[in-house]
């Protein structure tokens, strides 16, 4: 059967499962209403959860040594948020993601994770899929950085995340292109004038 | 049981097999033999599988628009090596990946992989874990690029990959750290001089 919970049906969209399985998933996750500028996790935490995002914007980055900030990814509905250099090792969190927007999230610990994954194999399926395409994404990402302009850059960033530069602030999407704001204001200057 | 086949046993170190599943798994392994300097994948290859190292050492690296080699990982005994950008997506490589020693590997096809996570779930749970650790750490090594200094990611580099060494040359090295081959030189002295 189809799921009835409307969070089970938006995060396993292709799947279905029995009864049980609904009420056991349902039993795993929490909604958590987080605000505008606060922070998720913090560089040091322990990261023992990730989150699934229904409404709302966050983003994760990484503070270098000269405190300059590094947009590693954003987070918009129906995307999974983490620390995920943490949470899939067992690493304090180098990270630091905020909400940059009030958004709702949903909760699922490492330990529920597991449990959910040795419970119903298929979910262990789904998210091996979903990690197998995050992490060529992620590839792919760092190789851009190194063999596109920025101008194709900010356009596979602006296909990536679609609808998300109302949301966020210019030097975030800079941190995430790896380039100053200015550039940023250039660049659509550039696209706008054709 | 455990595994017989040696193979088998290499690969799937922590996990025990029936005697069919062990059958299954060996007939989707094939060996490969391939000399220094032969490719594996070129860039535009249509990438239908992976490979799994027995012995040797193995090169992915992209090369940019000026033509500048960026390696983006090093295969030795007992890692697994594609262009997983091209392998987890559906599209065309964007690494070549080369033999930089005479080397022994065990092909899989995405068609028997495919096969063997849905015969054998436990393999499907083993990759999984794989490659949330090595997300993880093609993460971490992106952020150490930006905050650690050359020296530091040297030393997370021969930590990484102990006894790699001998077998590359420095440029495969340099091209990996994103420094020129000089910079190596001044690290490698700075190191032996303490």
């Amino acid at each position: 059967m189809k799921p009835k919970n409307s969070i089970v049906k938006n995060i396993f969209k292709e799947l279905s499962f029995s009864e049980e399985e609904l009420k056991l998933i349902e039993s795993v996750f929490h909604k958590v209403n987080i605000k505008k500028g606060e922070l998720l996790i913090h560089p040091g935490d322990v990261v023992d959860a990730m989150y699934y995002i229904t409404n709302g914007c966050l983003r994760a980055f990484h503070i270098d040594s000269q405190g300059k900030e590094h947009t590693i990814q954003f987070g918009i509905k129906d995307w999974w948020m983490s620390d995920f250099t943490a949470f899939f090792s067992d690493e304090k969190a180098i990270m630091t993601v905020e909400a940059i927007e009030d958004s709702v999230i949903y909760r699922i610990s490492t330990k529920d994770k597991e449990y959910l994954y040795t419970e119903i194999p298929k979910i262990d399926r789904f998210f091996r899929i979903k990690l197998e395409r995050s992490f060529a994404a992620f590839q792919k990402r760092i190789l851009a950085g190194i063999s596109k302009t920025a101008k194709e850059r900010y356009l596979d960033f602006i296909n990536t995340y679609p609808d998300i530069e109302k949301h966020i602030k210019n030097y975030h999407i800079a941190s995430f292109l790896g380039i100053t704001t200015e550039s940023l204001s250039r660049i659509r200057k550039e696209l706008s004038n054709h």
